[in-house]
């Protein structure tokens, strides 16, 4: 990405607002919170993912002769702004939550403290990025969950959503968990490891099913797996394959990583039949992989049917996330600086619908751990002011939707700031770990929930409380927004 | 995409095959097809896009000493073999269905006749590239379809599934017939229409609605589309919109493209109430324009309630075609050049799945029009030397699915060649039009369709017959399989 210059990716309202906002002199430092609604797929939780390619994005912002000639060309924009925009750099400070984490709805994954214009700017880009990997990282995240400790590769390339969905939905996938890809630029890219065998236009190529294997093996005899499914999978595909085990295992060629793939047909049958032939022919360590429109609830189902399946291939379903192919991530506007008194002013964006009601302010979040046990309690969205510490009790509890409470005895729990500091009046502060790292985070990450937030179907919810005075903050706002209606009526 | 060396962007097991095959001499010249097996989103048709792209992959490739270094670190790859890529290049020839074209399953979109290595190498990046654009341009055809002639603009930059997916599906949902996009960075690659007025953020920062709407009055009068539902809609936008429109007029400021944008609550009764309010301001022709959520459905649904919308931004629904958010397009082989008889020799790939066994051989595509009324009939797939002549009757039936016939007289119809030449011998030899002439070339296409294959529910299916000696090619190949997997048994 960092060679291309993304940075008209923004929507043409964002260039306008802006000139707005320099025609008017308005050079206000504002806070945008980028958050979602709700997890995706059903899902109890979702795992964040992109901050590094947001870094890369902002870092390399700036406008250049043809960007600003394409814009003169629109017609819209005056001299003055157009000067603007060939100094422009991003001045602001950005918190974020590393990636790896698990996330839940409302809580800011990005907070955006910076000169109006500039945050505006941002927000398509940052949004697209932040959006695609979180969807795909949640998703393989279920997908390895179904699997339950087998390896899962990502194979979609093909069906992505076009190149960069490729990339980074595979660079997403491993951070999910997948164990690695088929997408050999991603695996240059991130250093994740890339897998693949062949095909069946590999088998088709030759003579017959039996030379295909035997040219495979010969070139490949450390990692021999071999698609059994071109012809007829048992009585062709399987037998054959174990006759070319056979040939090695007499020329005492040391069979180190080999096996099978399944890539149609019953795979439940299939798997198990093949099993019980390898098994007969003393290939008891061969691997018995499978590929075939596989997502978490297929995987689920096998595994429940004994499948003899230990690795799988996963493709269209999770490179797409097919079932919820959007993370609904949003930018919205908290807060503006108050200059006089250096205080953020709080701003809602108010809506028919309940659920899009915004928090105000500017605002940290709280994530709280049981002490003894590590596991996640609940996360608290807190004003940037609001201090909350181990040594006192704490309550939590949901006014939205139950109004339950739960208490928190002091030396009891945890609690851990989720955003981190990303960029300092312009500058990166952060320094993102490499992509394997971030596996390993997602993967702790999600050994602090319950099963009953990783399971499929109506999934625990998670509390996610706001603090006392965020909440009262939340309606007094709500309050006096109904009252300046109320004044236009009359 | 052009400044970005997308080379390895294939699937590792497309290079293990290729050094298969230089390992064992194997320099067979074969036909693959690129072709999909059915309509996303129910559709009775596809439009295909993406081939620009493709093309501008094709004479891009080439591997990087950086490249050689990577595939060299990964232990599986040979130094002979490493030295043939270091001078890989695509000696092939491509044929391939114009962009904007009505396509349907089972047709070679495009064909790639080359050295086995070379027409392995393309497939995971031809068929993510020609997968991506076909599905979004088919979705904004149906989104298109639905809105009658109301101008649909693509807004979806922020839900895409990373840049490229916001790039190229603003491209994709133009070619299917939106009127524009908000994405910035298109509008400049393309030379496409975009378009963007302001966002809720533009109204919260200002101390009200009002004064907000009247700062981007006064910014943008000639194009002035105020967004009236961040407080209440009828309440307090559309009167401050009234209100600012009727300043601007006793101003004697032109009204030349101005109105409103609804982005939440009930938009056929907002937008119904809306109407009444600026008509009886006397703004009759203010546009009314509205964006959540949007998709064919809804639009059509808005439009049988009467919905008094005339401009539509759709975001989500067409930017991830969020129903089928795949088109299953796949790349298979069909034939093998016999190198003494300048003969291809068939080749069929069975399933245990009947939709997925391919049509081998070296093939062409006709398409059938009514002569009198430009009506397109149906689609013939045909061997690459079978003829057929608008002087000779023509039968096309359907023998897979109903053996239903259809006599065609000599005189009545007109044949079309679907497949253009694209690369001869490596080298291109295709321009490609602008994508506003794409635009026009689908719209053309679009109309020679029936409504009845247009409709969203239970399309009419277009026939897509076979040749008789495809046909009798087919079921032969088919059964010397069966003898094959019989003898495998004994």
């Amino acid at each position: 990405m960092s060679n291309r210059n993304l940075t008209l990716l923004t929507d043409l309202y964002e260039l306008t607002m802006m000139q707005g906002y320099f025609e008017s002199g308005s050079d206000e430092t504002v806070v945008f919170d980028a958050f979602y609604r709700s997890n995706p797929s059903g899902s109890g939780y979702a795992v964040c993912a992109g901050l590094a390619q947001v870094i890369e994005y902002i870092n390399d912002l700036h406008f250049t002769d043809g960007d600003i000639e394409y814009l003169r060309s629109l017609g819209i924009f005056k001299e003055a702004f157009l000067d603007y925009l060939k100094g422009f750099k991003f001045t602001g400070d950005i918190y974020a939550i590393p990636e790896g984490t698990v996330v839940f709805p409302n809580e800011p994954l990005v907070k955006v403290v910076a000169p109006v214009m500039e945050a505006q700017l941002l927000e398509p880009a940052l949004l697209n990025i932040i959006n695609h990997q979180s969807l795909i990282a949640t998703k393989a995240s279920r997908v390895c969950y179904a699997a339950k400790g087998d390896g899962i590769m990502e194979f979609g390339l093909r069906r992505a959503q076009g190149p960069d969905a490729g990339i980074y939905g595979a660079r997403a996938a491993v951070i999910g968990g997948c164990v690695g890809t088929s997408n050999v630029l991603a695996g240059q890219m991130f250093n994740i490891p890339v897998k693949g065998t062949h095909a069946h236009s590999w088998i088709m190529s030759f003579p017959d099913e039996l030379t295909a294997f035997r040219t495979y093996a010969r070139l490949y005899p450390t990692a021999c797996i071999l698609l059994v499914d071109t012809y007829n999978t048992l009585k062709s595909g399987v037998p054959n394959a174990i006759k070319v085990f056979t040939e090695m295992r007499e020329a005492g060629i040391p069979l180190i990583f080999y096996g099978i793939r399944l890539d149609s047909g019953d795979l439940a049958y299939l798997s198990k039949e093949a099993r019980k032939m390898l098994d007969a022919a003393g290939f008891t360590d061969a691997v018995i992989s499978a590929s075939c429109d596989l997502d978490e609830y297929l995987i689920r189902s096998l595994k429940n049917q004994g499948a003899q399946i230990t690795s799988w291939g996963v493709g269209t379903n999770l490179i797409t996330s097919k079932d919820c192919p959007a993370f609904g991530g949003v930018y919205k506007l908290a807060a503006i600086l108050d200059k006089e008194t250096g205080q953020f002013i709080p701003k809602i964006k108010r809506s028919e619908n309940p659920e899009k009601i915004t928090n105000p302010g500017n605002k940290k979040i709280y994530r709280i751990y049981n002490k003894q046990t590590g596991k996640h309690i609940g996360d608290l969205i807190a004003l940037d002011d609001d201090n909350f510490s181990e040594e006192r009790n704490l309550m939590i509890f949901d006014p939205i939707h139950t109004w339950k409470k739960t208490y928190l005895e002091a030396g009891t729990f945890t609690l851990r700031l989720l955003l981190e500091p990303v960029f300092k009046n312009g500058e990166c502060v952060y320094e993102s770990p490499d992509v394997m790292t971030i596996r390993e985070i997602c993967r702790k990450e999600l050994a602090t929930l319950w099963d009953e937030t990783r399971r499929f179907n109506n999934p625990h919810e998670v509390y996610v409380d706001l603090s006392r005075r965020l909440y009262d903050m939340k309606y007094q706002l709500l309050d006096s927004l109904n009252e300046f209606v109320d004044g236009a009526d009359q």
